[in-house]
Order: C-alpha cells, then structure tokens, then sequence
C-alpha cells in the first residue's frame, strides 16, 4: 500500500502500483476525464506512470499550465506523427508546448518546404490519427538503443540532441506509429484532442544558430473540445483587429525605420500628441502628490553604472561603450534612471523633514535585444519610463506605497482598466543571507507593503523568494477588454543603491543616515503602455485622450470656407479639430477617417453652411443627425469634462 | 604723389610715403585722436606705414574691431614690457588680442608663478611705461637675425616661433626696452594706453599641447580713456551677477554631475519646470502655424548618418559609434536630427497638397567637446534644440521664411528682446560649383530670403560666401539687457538631404518632384537659450514663464495650518505656489527665498490670519503691503494674463 496526500491535505492510502489516473477514476468519472497530467511528490509525470512509494499528488486540469503543457506537448507529437505519415522521410528537430499552443521545427528535405495550403490536410490528418485512440507510452531507453534507432530513422537531428544527453537519464514516447524522443508528460492518448488548428508556417535555425541549417517551424493550437477552439478562434480575430502594430499604422501614431533601427520607436505627429497627453495627465497626477520632475541626459559615464552595479550586471549583454575621441571617457547609454536621480538627490544637503524627496521623470532608458525579439512597442531597443524615485525614511514606506497604489489605481481608472491584480514579491525567509540591507528593514519593508495593499483593498497573491536582492516589491498586472493578461507597473523597495550611492539625510538626531529609495513606474513604459492601451480599446481612445477629437468633412471642396469656419469655431473651444481637405469624394473621406478612429465626424455642405450647423458622426454610432455648431461644441466639451472630472 | 580713395569713394592725391595717420591729421585733429589702425588696400596695417602707391584707405576707430585689436594687441607687448621689467629672465609665448582685451602667455622661470596679488604692480608698471610715450616702431628681419636675437635672449619659445616662419616674412615690433616677434600693426605709441586692467590668470600648456610646458596666461583689457574701464569693470560687475551659471545654482534650475559626465546638463525640478514653460510656449505657437510635433529616438545607425553625409562630417571627432552585443550592428548618439525627420518624412507618399509639411521635435543631440572648453549651459555636450523641419515646394519658400521669422519675433517679444539683428549668409557669386542645388534654385532661395527680410523689416546684413555648401540660410543675434551679443536661432535652407534620402512629392503634373528642406530653432537650443534668458533678465523671469510664482512665509510654526490654506486658495488659480515651512526665522526665509528670486512672498503670521489677509512682498519692489486673498489672486491672475496677450 501507499500513502497518497492530496493537496488539501487529506491523506488515503492505495495500492502500490496504482497511477494517478486511475486514483482520479476512483473519485469520479468526470474528474478522471478532466486531468492531463499530474505532480507525484513535485514531479510532473503522465497520468499513467505508477506510484510506487507514499507520495504527495496534485492532478492538473486545463486550467493549470501543467495540464495545457501536457495537452499541447502531446499535441505536438500528433502533429509530427501526421507529418511524418504525409511526408514520409521528415526529420524532426524539436517540438515543444508553449504558451499558447506548440510547434515542431521540421526538415522536409533538401528544397521542400511547407505552405500555408498544406496546414488543413495535416490539420485533418491529425483529427484522423487522434480518433484512432493510440495511448502515448513511454519507455526509458539506453543512450546506444536511442542513437541506434535514430541513426536507422536516419535523424540527425535528434541524434545531435541524444549525443548530449547523459545515458540512464533518456525516454521515448510512443503513439501509433511514431516515436521521439521526450522527457514527458504526455495524454494518456490520442483522443483527448478534439480540435486542431495549425496557425502559421515559420522559418528557424537548428538551435537558434544562423549558421546552421534553417528548418520549418508549424505552429498550432489544439483543444479537449471544439467549442473551445472556436472561442480561441474568434478571440484570435478580435486580437488582430486589436493588434497594436497593426492599429499604430492605421492610426498613424508610430513608425519604424530600418535605417534609424529596428526596435527603436519614431512617434509620428498624432502619437506624439496621445504620448504627450498621456504624459501631461501623469504629470498633474504626480504633482498632486508632491513629484518633482526633472530632465536627465539619455547617456552617463561608464563609472557611474560601476558604482550603480548596472555594468556588472547588464555591460556585457547591452548596447556597448561610447567612447570619446580624447580624453579616453567611456559612456553607457543608460540602461536605469536610478543613478541618475541619486546625483540629483546629492545636488544638496537632505533633512528629515524634506523626505520624501519624490524625483520624476519620463526617463528614456537602452536595453539591447535580439532583432528577432523585437516585437511592435512591446518589446523594443529604447523606451520611456514614466519613472519615480522616492527617496523616504523606514517609517515612510507604507505611506509611500499607499500613495503610489492610489496613483495607479487613478490612471487604471482613467483608462478604464477595470480588472487587475498585483503580485507581492518577498525574501526568501530561508535564505536571508542572499539579500542586502537589515532584517528589521526588510521586516518593516515586507509589513508595510502587505499592510499597504490590505488597505488599499487590491486583490494580491504572494510570492516568497521572488524578492529582487535589494528589496521586496510589487508588480501589477491587467486583464484586457478581450481578456488577455499584460504585466504593466511596478513599485519597488531598494535598499541597495542608497548605499552604493552614499545618500543621506540628516535625522532628527543630527546624525546622518541613508534614506531608502522606491522606484516606481505605473505605466511601466510609454512605449508597452500605450501598446496596451490600443490593444484594450482597439484604437478607440477616449475623447479626452484622443490624438485628434473631430474632424470636418466639406461635400465637396466649394464648403472648403466654412470648413474653416467650424475648425476656427471648435478651436476656440480647446477642441481638437481637424480637416479633410482632399479633393475626395465625401464617401471616401468618410471611410478615410472612420479607420483613423477620429471620435467625431463632420460633414457640411449646402445645407449646413446655409443653416450654420454640422451632420455629426460618432464613431462607432453612426449617424447623429444634424447640431448647430454652440450645441456640438458643447456636447464635446461636455463629454470631456465628464470624462475628466473622473480622472 | 599717390591717389588716395576714401571708403565713400572720395579720391584725394597725398605726397608718396605719407603715413594713414598724417592724412587723418590732415582731415581733423580730432579724427587723429581717434584712430588706431589703418587698412591700406584692404590690408590691416600701422597708422605709421607710409604708402607708396594709390591706395583704397579706411581707419579704424575703438568702434571698429580692428581698432580694438592693434590697441589690445599693442596693449599685450606693453604688459609683456612691464613684466620683464619687474622679472627680469621672463620668457614669452604668444601675446595676442582676443575679444574682449589681451594675453600674454609667459614663462617666469622654473618653480615661480604669479598670484592675482601680483597683478597691481604690473598694472603700476604699464601705466608707468605707458606715460613714457614710447613708440611702437617696425622693423622686418631675416630669419637668421631673429634667431640670432632671440638665441641671444635665450627664449626657446620665441625661437620655435620664428622656426616655424618664412624667411622674408619676419617682423619685430619695438617699443621702450621691450622687442617682439610680431606681425603687427600697432598703435603709434604707448601713450595712447589710458587705462589698464588685469583680469586674471590661468594655465596654458605651450601651443594648447597638454604634453609640454604649462605657462602662466595673463589676461588683461585696456582703455584710451578711464571713463571706458569703469563702465566696463560695472558691466563686469553686472556680468558676474547674471552668470548664468551662478544663477543656475542658486535658483536651483540645473546642475552638472562628474560621475555622470562633464557637459551633459541635469535639469533639476525647478529647471525642468521652466524649460517645460518654455517648451509649451514655442509648441503653443508652432501649432497655429502648423507644424507637428514628433518624438524620435537618440540614436541612430551608423548607415543613416553615412546616407545624410554627417558621418563623414563629424564621425571622427564626435562620440564614436555603439556596438551591439550580437548582430555587428554600429549606432551613433545623433549629432543631428534632420535624418530621423526625413525618415517621418517618408512615412507615406506626399503630395503637393500636402506641402509644406512641418515636423517638429525638441531633439536632443550630442556632439563632442573638449573638456576643458565646456562652459554652463552655453557649451555642453547634449542639448535639445527647438528643431522643426519644413519640406516644401520651391515656390512656398518665401512664405515659410515669413512665417518663421513671424515665430521668431514673436518669441522675442515674449521673453524681452528687443535689440536684435540677423545675418543673410548667401553663395559667393564668384564659386559657384562648389555648391549643390540648381542656379534657379539657389537664385530663387537667395531672392525669398531677401525678400521675406525686407517685408519683415528685419535689420540685416548679408554675407557673400558664408552659405553652407547645401544651400543660403538667416542667423539670428540678440544683445541683452547689459548689451552683450548672444548668437541665436538660425533658419537654413536645405537642397542637399532630401537629394540623400530621395525625398519626393507628386505635383501638380502627377510627376515626382525633390522638395526643399528649411531647418530652423528659433531657441537655437533649450540650453543655450535658457542661459541667454538668465544672463539677460539676471535671473528675475517674467511672471508668466517663473517656475515658481508664489512662496508663503509663515512666521512661525503656528501659522503653517494658515500657510496650507493660501496655498491651497492660490493653487485654485492656477498659480503656481510653494509653501516655506521650514522652522527658520522669518528674515532668514525672506533672505532665502529673495534669492530664488520667486516674483511673490507671501509673509503669514496673527494679524494675517485673524484678517483672512497676505503681506505681499514683490522682487525687486520690496513691501506691497497686505491684500485679501481674492484680491492678491486676481493681482497674480491679471498680471499673468496681461503678459500672456502679448505672446
């Protein structure tokens, strides 16, 4: 017999031998239908594999990441077993589960490559292969068996991966007529997959190396029912629609050149305006809250990331020195603001009584990524924090945090970010010697923060050990319009650079003593914030936050005057207005601007220069019939200052 | 007898061999008096050189910079007479006249340096010899002679100078006991020297190379009249009080870290808000005339600047180029931003409708200095320059230089300059290949900027030869308050990089057509601008534009509750009000704050509070005596708003 503890707690005993599926199928039959994969004693492993020893057990459903590993990992080996049966002779490299969904990189063969057009035939093959009920099973194997049976398959490939595995620590999985090699876990079978979509054809190097051979990567998606995948389809959809490089174009809001770089983000006229406007309402915020900004040089000399620790830490894996062509300087472009505001907190004598000291500053900071990471405004080469450091006393830190959180939750409230969450980020209890700065801080620090967002109401999980070395934090996250989760600010406690830095403040004591230091971001960065802001609202910003608010639409170019009236009439209103002065006819010009997402379209023509009023358009309503120009004026102005009143 | 023309072309025969002084004898005793050089056929030269042949002939007074010069100059050889009078065995290096007076680089011997408590004595000394009215004659020597003489005088320095010379072209000047090496000219003789001040002394590495000797530079200015120097030592005087640097101490707008590296400005809170002021400002009015704000990045590959021809230009003796980790890419920290701007440019295709497009950036860019030449805000090595770029058709650029020149004019009015002038740099006539741009263009540029100063009545003076290669340009110079000359905003047109980046429109003949680019910073840069504001109003900004408008000084402790109200009272208004709540005495907080020149102290003890009142204090005018809330806010309100109407 063997003991198995559930996560609950409750203990029960079994027969030695017995597999998680079947201890499943012991408490119901809908629940055994349910699991993928299961953890004995920590461990992932197939819900087939006996236990043979008390052991703690988790089964993970599709909820868990654990479970959807095992669902998309076994997924990717259907695939490849589907492949392998319409192309016979393909080599395998190697097919993992990912975040959403998995891929196998294949090599069909000198000069054959797979197309768009060959996906649904490999789609129904493996819905074939999966109905055919094959239980995935695993086998341990030698090292000598496993080059033998590849160098038969004639897979070089898998015998490059084999060769550097150590014997006695190698599996085989098995279904239908298909072997790989594979650590696991996998389905117990085939017929758990009941719905297939290969989504994309890429190409990728044999192990990330530009210098090897390029293989075939196919990427899919599978699911236990279609409704699922259905649901996964439309929100694909959606997201494409929502996609921020698609949105930025059509907006005209940034652009990219590669001849200035990849990565590096040129904001165009009108999302120069949305950044400034964002920034602006930031600035308002944070002056109510006592911030000061200031402006830093986007470079510093190499000695300062020296005494910071960024150089130690990120020198050799981001953009390299400058250098000067006398006097032998070396410059960084700067990978932190932080140095930078500690020399700003040095420029003079600092007493108990001027903490906190709150620097601001839409800080553009460098971090070198590969170009094949690069991703729209999400992933970039250079980015704007809208940055904060507070320089504080210990006793200050759960006010400061209260404080932070009651600006963020304002911005998540103007944006109209309804649902998020926050993650706390503690020391190991286990490990303390792995962090700097005293006990009774770090105590005091860990209280305040859980104190603080206790207070504050926010919905929080905690995390011990996942505490940077210089002190515990706390990382927001939301959840989109169409559901998608998107890691945005941050607040964090150092204790680290004060002291790298000498700061102090002269205490009531007369004595000196170093100040500890919150950095802060909400947004995180202007780049990532408004790439999520477009992928939440789908390029239909709010009125008060919109690049351009109205546009003037003449029939035809003999209203061209007037036009200019209006624009002249709504700019005295601090309205935002434009005018589409092509020689266009007026459906294309409606057309134009709809995709520009302008909240309001204006058309005039005979009838409402003659009647000194406008055809109004609300995007996304539809026509609005006829106003005088007083009455729209006001009923734009009016709907800002709704909006802001709530800001 | 030779022909003498006059510069307003009068001819008159003089006696062959008559010297410019004895004809300016001839036309008044007076003139004489006032002379200080003489240009003979546009050669600068001795009062005292007799002309031998017809000759154009100007003079120049203390007006003319070349009267200046042969007085400083000639006052350089008196000092270095003085000096070897009182220590024996000096050596000297080079002794020219510089802007504003003389140096004399000297050696004292080893181990003995001068002191500023040294500088009286030489002062005594020179006014000493200068009575002796001595004159400075002329005498060319071989080379050989002066080797000979100087070996004799055991003057290495001398003797590497003259090493370096022609034979044929070698002259001493001689005056009193004292025998230069010199070119010349001089004035006739050391009584002309009225008034003498030495300023300071500092170190100077023999011929700037700081692998040799460090010699001593004495600097020095001297008048023909005594009046002249006190109202130069008073200007002197106010100088040093308007150092902008001094100012951005004290009031607290800027600083320079050595960690984070010389030359590269911090704008500190108070700096940030009034560059911000500043900026709003400027993107206030380049909004009314259309220009659209852009944000781009720092950096820039190699390749752009290689393609806009700046790499060529500045790629060696500016930063040198980033280089990435992986992927051999090579970036450069911008020393322009016109490249990114063309790349917006090419964004989307351009019509002739759609010219001119104005794209506009505070763009920060950073170009290499030596260390030892940076100075304040005036000579950094990052700045951000109020940049725009127009593109435009060749017809409109007329229109633009008019509009921009209405931008700049209104821009100083707004901040107090009212004293300025501007100069016309056009193609030398004689040169034409060594431009690029058609002769149609470049006539049709000349002639619009001409055109548009003219209509503007702008006070210009025009300069053959001193375009750019790439096409003729307007600079801007203001005097300030104390009269000194500050060099401004320029506005250039561009015929070379939309050639580079093949920037084109379709015209009216649905063909592609090249546009003109006019670059233009009216500011010139946010640095230097701002230091030319604080040197020019000394530090006292106009209310509209003060970072700070309104302090209030509570008496004691007891009245901060009181103080918090004003402020909270003051902030309804928009105006922009600190709180001094430090435990200091009142007269110490008035002397603090007095010296932050904030244009409003508000004083708050019993009476004010009981009385629901303020005591006004206004910088510069002292005591304003007490004011109701209301009634002080619509004081502060009204004088901001009647400052505003005028922008």
């Amino acid at each position: 017999m063997v003991k198995i503890t559930f996560p609950d707690g409750n203990v029960k005993e079994y027969n030695k031998g017995i597999t998680p599926l079947e201890i499943a199928k012991g408490i119901s039959r809908k629940l055994a239908e349910e699991v993928y994969a299961a953890a004995v004693n920590d461990q992932t492993v197939d819900l087939t594999r006996p236990i043979e020893e008390d052991s703690s057990l988790k089964l993970f459903k599709w909820e868990d990441p654990e479970g959807k590993h095992a669902f998309w990992h076994s997924s990717s080996h259907l695939m490849a077993e589907a492949i392998e049966a319409l192309y016979p002779g393909t080599k395998f490299g190697i097919g993992p589960a990912i975040e959403n969904g998995f891929y196998y990189d294949i090599d069909l063969g000198e000069g054959k490559l797979l197309t768009e057009a060959d996906l649904p035939v490999i789609e129904s093959k493996m819905i074939e292969l999966a109905r055919q009920k094959k239980p995935f099973t695993r086998r341990e194997v030698s090292k000598s068996e496993a080059l033998d049976f590849f160098t038969r398959k004639n897979d070089e490939y898998k015998l490059e991966l084999i060769s550097d595995l150590q014997d006695g620590t190698i599996s085989f999985y098995e279904q239908g007529n298909f072997t790989d090699l594979c650590r696991g876990p996998h389905l117990p079978g085939t017929e758990y997959i009941k719905a297939v979509k290969l989504t994309s054809i890429a190409g990728a190097y044999w192990r990330g190396d530009e210098k090897r051979r390029q293989l075939t990567r196919v990427y899919g998606i599978t699911f236990p029912k279609q409704s699922l995948l259905d649901e996964y389809l439309v929100l694909l959809e959606e997201a494409k629609l929502r996609d921020h490089r698609k949105l930025g174009k059509e907006l005209e809001l940034f652009m990219f050149s590669p001849t200035v770089g990849p990565g590096l983000p040129i904001w165009l006229p009108r999302g120069a305006k949305l950044r400034e406007r964002l920034e602006n309402y930031l600035k308002k915020v944070q002056a109510e809250y006592g911030y000061q900004q200031v402006i830093t040089p986007h470079i510093g000399q190499k000695e300062l990331y020296v005494t910071s620790g960024h150089y130690v830490k990120y020198g050799k894996d981001s953009f390299q020195p400058i250098n000067t062509p006398q006097e032998g300087e070396e410059y960084l472009l700067k990978p932190m603001n932080c140095p930078h505001h500690c020399e700003i907190y040095k420029f003079k004598p600092r007493s108990y009584k001027d903490l906190p000291v709150r620097i601001a500053e839409f800080g553009t900071v460098y971090r070198y990524e590969q170009s094949g990471e690069l991703h729209g405004l999400t992933r970039v080469r250079s980015f704007t924090q809208d940055d904060a450091h507070l320089f504080c006393r210990p006793d200050q830190i759960k006010e400061e945090f209260c404080k932070v959180m009651d600006i963020i939750f304002r911005i998540f409230k103007a944006l109209d970010f309804k649902d998020y969450i926050a993650q706390i980020s503690l020391r190991d209890p286990a490990n303390k010697e792995k962090y700097i700065g005293s006990d009774e801080n770090w105590e005091k620090a860990e209280a305040a923060i859980i104190e603080a967002a206790a207070e504050k109401g926010l919905s929080t999980t905690i995390e011990l050990g996942e505490a940077a070395f210089y002190g515990p934090k706390l990382d927001f996250m939301v959840r989109d319009a169409i559901g998608r989760k998107w890691q945005l600010g941050t607040i964090q406690v150092d204790y680290n650079l004060p002291e790298r830095f000498e700061l102090e403040y002269t205490g009531t004591d007369n004595q000196k003593h170093r100040p500890i230091m919150i950095h802060r971001a909400p947004f995180g960065s202007m780049e990532r914030f408004v790439a999520v802001l477009l992928e939440h609202t789908a390029g239909r910003l709010p009125l008060w936050l919109a690049p351009d608010q109205v546009i003037i639409l003449p029939i035809s170019e003999k209203f061209n005057d007037y036009a200019q009236k209006v624009v002249g009439f709504l700019n005295n209103y601090d309205i935002r207005t434009l005018f589409d002065d092509r020689n266009e006819k007026i459906g294309r010009k409606i057309r134009d601007n709809e995709l520009k997402k302008i909240p309001y379209l204006l058309v005039v023509g005979e009838k409402e220069e003659a009647e000194n009023t406008v055809s109004v358009r609300k995007h996304g309503f539809g026509d609005q019939g006829s106003m005088r120009l007083k009455e729209f004026a006001d009923l734009v102005s009016g709907e800002v200052k709704q909006q802001m009143s709530n800001l």
